[in-house]
């Protein structure tokens, strides 16, 4: 690495292009080519999802990527938001088309024009799917990978309910699924309800999970939306109850991206590169022999690997002959792979094992018998310490704000009080450049608004990416 | 059922709704929804795919959907193949764009112009990549689920070697994958050499798998081709040997689609519905308890689940009280579960385990002590027999034509002899709608030409989907 992570965006750009995250250097702004490495740690990223996801009994689908021009004009609130960011197919062949369609935004309009033909009655529901594909903005901002992009690896859960007190429980529900995920990624965050002008097109309420990567932008990297009955009157979803009546669903949905990728680059990286939570490491262990003229250091290093990959673990050996064991220690750091096994001599002629930690300092070794409890012990002790950086991470992040005359300046994840008016939250944007990402939902505290002094909730400011 | 499968293309229709697999009531036509039974079954079929490949040491990236008409224009000969069904975005937001783009029809232009800034030496050869994505084509004629769509999902390995041996051997290996996959689908298949004017567009040589569907269709279900330097000496694609010369790389592709499970529905289903073979079957075992007032069915039910879900297997208990279980037998026949596992007062009592197998008369009970072993061997003989009956099936379709009398409406891979020239395909085509698939590669045998009586090769002809 050339840059030190204290010069987070230009760290950020190198460690991506070292460990062959992503080339953005294909000919269309803003969409990048996923290289094996990126794609890897990605797909295990949508494991642990669909692990969460599936064991709650929900349903993986696939929609189809083209909305007409017809699906999207049903809800005028929800389209008019993406508007300005759609890309349109116009032309089949070299025919125009009769109907124009848009690369998905979003999947609401796309599902829901399918809903009310599978939601007939109250024994259809809860319906409860998701999917995860890619979905298509017309960003004009600046793009950055993974963080903001044009073509965004997503997951999308929609859910509809027989009433609004189930689709609260799904919101409830979702909140579960996220500690489950983001306790996996080792990622800190903060719920915060969304103001009214900032909340998803068509919601009734929008809760967002935020973090804040070094540097001190906050991230969104998840947000879960209550719909209530908004879009089901729009498409028309309504479900018979058992005495005959009609009703409209309440509906919900959880959406995540690779902006989770993004935040385990930013946030538990280092000087030396990536480092990789253990339960989305493509590699889990990285076996290196160190060459020696009187043992075979390699075939003990291949013993230890299939040893260790029986055990269900991913382990790869090093055995290029052309870089020496301390380029390749350098270079599996870089990549972030949180446990070494190195294999020299002395492993070799005394049968035993040596481990040196991604996050730790200092090495441990123990007989070729006692891999089990040690591998385990080790990814389980790299996970803790990473969680335990990234929530101090989070704290040296977090400030407090309780004078405007200090708010000029102030990133990372500032905690202020606010009244919830939309002149105080311009106030904050124009005199600060601090935006309001909302009330906080897990910490309900009352104080004096920052601004106007009036009785005000705990609110998050900062500067989003 | 309403249809038998004797009356295939209702048959076809009618399974795909029952069972679950794809919703084509969505409002773009040939652009279905997956449905979670389907998508599950599909990726499952990626996920021997996956194996197939990964253990042979290709990497899996994703490239961008969106192929610029710059990228496209590189190469004539192969765009021109694709210019009539090609969606093309022309607009973001309310702005037409710069440069319009194609959705990929295929992945060639996407890839090959990031190819030169992969591959400069040697030593980053060979270089073997591929991906699952969807793909796009502007479909004219009548669509038909899995088979003939405008959203395909699509398998596309890309490969580039030093030179033209090595790029042979490549083909080599993509027949043994192609063999490992049809193996764990039970599908047998034909290997037809394409006429020079239905190779893939800029290919030196394309090689097909055909098989055959009830009904007497054939189905391209794989295609790999040679490229030779045809696309790298338009897309600049050059690397230094050990001497510092330059070379132009030698290029294969390999790509297969959700037309392989549309062979699978079509080939092994029968009157009952899907049979699904055991690698590829998202419910490898359904236990069905039988209601007792005796005895507790269901909890014995779970135990032998639970059992067989440790031993590895994809299990479920169909719990529905609303049902009975002649009912529930129906259904999961129906969906294609290879063991239905039955758990009456007798199993209870017993302590035993009664299997009745989706393509096998007659029922097995054993001791619940002897499931690890009788499980696998249930599995294996439905696989076996699955096998059976698709060669039988495939032997069936496989006739052969030895004079132009006989030609209309033969139907099924007919076998005959074709001297290699346009005008005696065209006569083939115009007297008995009979269309030149290849010669046969994996039988080369020499006689005379069905049309003129000119020597000539073994040909498969029939009447392709």
């Amino acid at each position: 690495m050339e840059n030190r992570k204290s010069n987070f965006s230009e760290w950020y750009n190198e460690i991506i292009d070292l460990a062959g995250l992503s080339d953005k250097r294909y000919p269309v702004k803003g969409m990048n080519v996923w290289l094996p490495y990126g794609l890897k740690i990605m797909q295990h990223i949508d494991t642990i999802i669909r692990r969460a996801v599936d064991s709650r009994g929900m349903q993986e689908v696939s929609f189809p990527l083209l909305i007409t021009r017809d699906q999207l004009s049903v809800e005028f609130e929800h389209v008019a938001g993406f508007e300005n960011e759609v890309f349109w197919v116009t032309r089949g062949g070299k025919q125009p088309l009769e109907v124009e369609m848009a690369l998905r935004p979003t999947s609401e309009a796309a599902m829901y024009s399918m809903f009310p033909l599978w939601i007939r009655s109250h024994s259809d529901l809860p319906l409860r799917i998701y999917q995860i594909v890619n979905v298509y903005r017309y960003e004009t901002k600046h793009t950055r990978s993974f963080i903001r992009i044009r073509e965004i690896h997503f997951f999308e859960a929609h859910t509809a309910h027989r009433d609004y007190e189930d689709a609260e429980r799904q919101m409830r529900e979702y909140i579960d699924i996220w500690n489950e995920i983001t306790d996996a990624l080792c990622l800190p965050y903060r719920i915060d309800r969304r103001p009214d002008w900032d909340k998803f097109p068509g919601a009734m309420y929008t809760l967002a999970f935020d973090t804040v990567m070094p540097g001190g932008r906050t991230l969104q990297i998840g947000t879960i939306h209550q719909y209530g009955e908004n879009f089901s009157r729009n498409y028309g979803i309504v479900y018979d109850d058992e005495r005959g009546e009609h009703h409209y669903v309440s509906q919900t949905t959880f959406g995540m991206s690779e902006r989770l990728l993004a935040a385990v680059i930013g946030i538990h990286g280092d000087d030396q590169g990536l480092i990789l939570p253990p339960d989305i490491a493509p590699v889990q262990f990285i076996v290196v022999p160190i060459p020696s003229d009187r043992v075979d250091t390699l075939s003990f290093a291949r013993d230890v690997a299939s040893r260790a990959s029986a055990l269900g673990y991913r382990v790869r050996v090093d055995d290029r002959d052309n870089y020496t064991p301390g380029y390749k220690y350098n270079d599996w750091e870089m990549r972030g792979v949180p446990v070494r096994i190195e294999i020299g001599e002395r492993e070799v002629s005394e049968g035993k094992v040596t481990l040196a930690l991604r996050s730790i300092r200092g090495r441990r070794s123990f007989p070729l018998g006692e891999m089990q409890e040690n591998l385990r012990k080790a990814l389980a002790d790299v996970k803790e310490e990473i969680m335990r950086r990234a929530r101090e991470h989070f704290l040296s992040m977090t400030v407090e704000l309780n004078d405007m005359k200090e708010a000029r300046g102030k990133s990372g994840l500032v905690s202020t009080f606010w009244c919830g008016s939309k002149d105080c939250a311009d106030a904050l944007e124009r005199e600060a450049e601090l935006q309001v990402l909302g009330t906080v939902e897990n910490e309900k505290k009352r104080g004096r608004c920052v601004v106007c002094g009036q009785d005000g909730l705990l609110t998050t400011v900062g500067r989003p990416y």
